[in-house]
């Protein structure tokens, strides 16, 4: 498994990852493709900097982020999406990880995600918990009826 | 006092504003104008749809809203600003009214919006809460050190 910068050619395999994961409706892939063009036409220096995770030649997951506009030092993790058929191997993890180390090589002091509230993403939230993140807001009904957006913040100490 | 939509030509006093204003930074007045910029160009029915305030027959405050994506009925408030001279006239409120209004007329169900939580703006948030915004999360240092992001949340009743 390695963690690398995403780049041009690995679209297709995204497109295809975030089809397969059966969890985004047709307008949350059209968002993340369009966070993803523009990511991609930016590099790591841009706004959306975009790694994958490359298992057996293929991309099986990705992590989109970026600097949140008027902060000082807080960045946001937009996405992170892995192929249901490399789950539970750490794919996750790895993105996450990888992730923070940029963040922080950058002067980034915090990291903060959004998710929903329903059940079926409860893996998802006990994910970034153990990873560190706290609830540190919740907005009922944000995204529809029953379907909360909650809020998840990291601070990332400083290494000695 | 009358609230209408914004349009190009009222521009220059909404720089004037942002600038008069003093409490935002530079960096802070180039991301409002470009999402000014965006409002203007895609008007009422665009992402950012803009009304203004204009009292003796100059605009002397705006509003800054839109629909909030991946979501089916939220809003977010991006930005009221009231020229110094005008404050304390009533026309945030009447800003923050017809924003209200707009929302409902379009099926939307809530507003979020994120404030300062620094004592210089303890006003503003005063303001929210006395119009009905609760806090549902905060972040702390989000904006730099001792500077934390206040969401508030408003449920727009739906009117008999």
């Amino acid at each position: 498994m390695k963690v690398r910068e995403l780049l041009i050619e690995d679209r297709d395999d995204v497109l295809e990852m975030l089809k397969a994961c059966g969890s985004f409706t047709e307008e949350e892939i059209s968002v993340a493709l369009e966070v993803l063009d523009e990511g991609l036409a930016g590099g790591l220096q841009g706004d959306y900097p975009l790694f994958c995770v490359e298992i057996d030649g293929r991309v099986r997951g990705y992590v989109c982020l970026g600097k949140t506009p008027l902060t000082k030092s807080t960045w946001h993790l937009y996405w992170i999406c892995v192929h249901p058929e490399a789950q539970g191997r750490g794919a996750g993890r790895a993105l996450q990880s990888h992730a923070e180390s940029f963040v922080r090589e950058r002067g980034g002091e915090r990291i903060v995600l959004e998710t929903s509230g329903q059940q079926s993403y409860e893996r998802t939230r006990l994910f970034y918990k153990s990873a560190g993140y706290k609830e540190v807001g919740r907005i009922l009904d944000f995204y529809k009826p029953d379907d909360d957006c909650v809020i998840f913040c990291k601070e990332l100490k400083r290494r000695a």
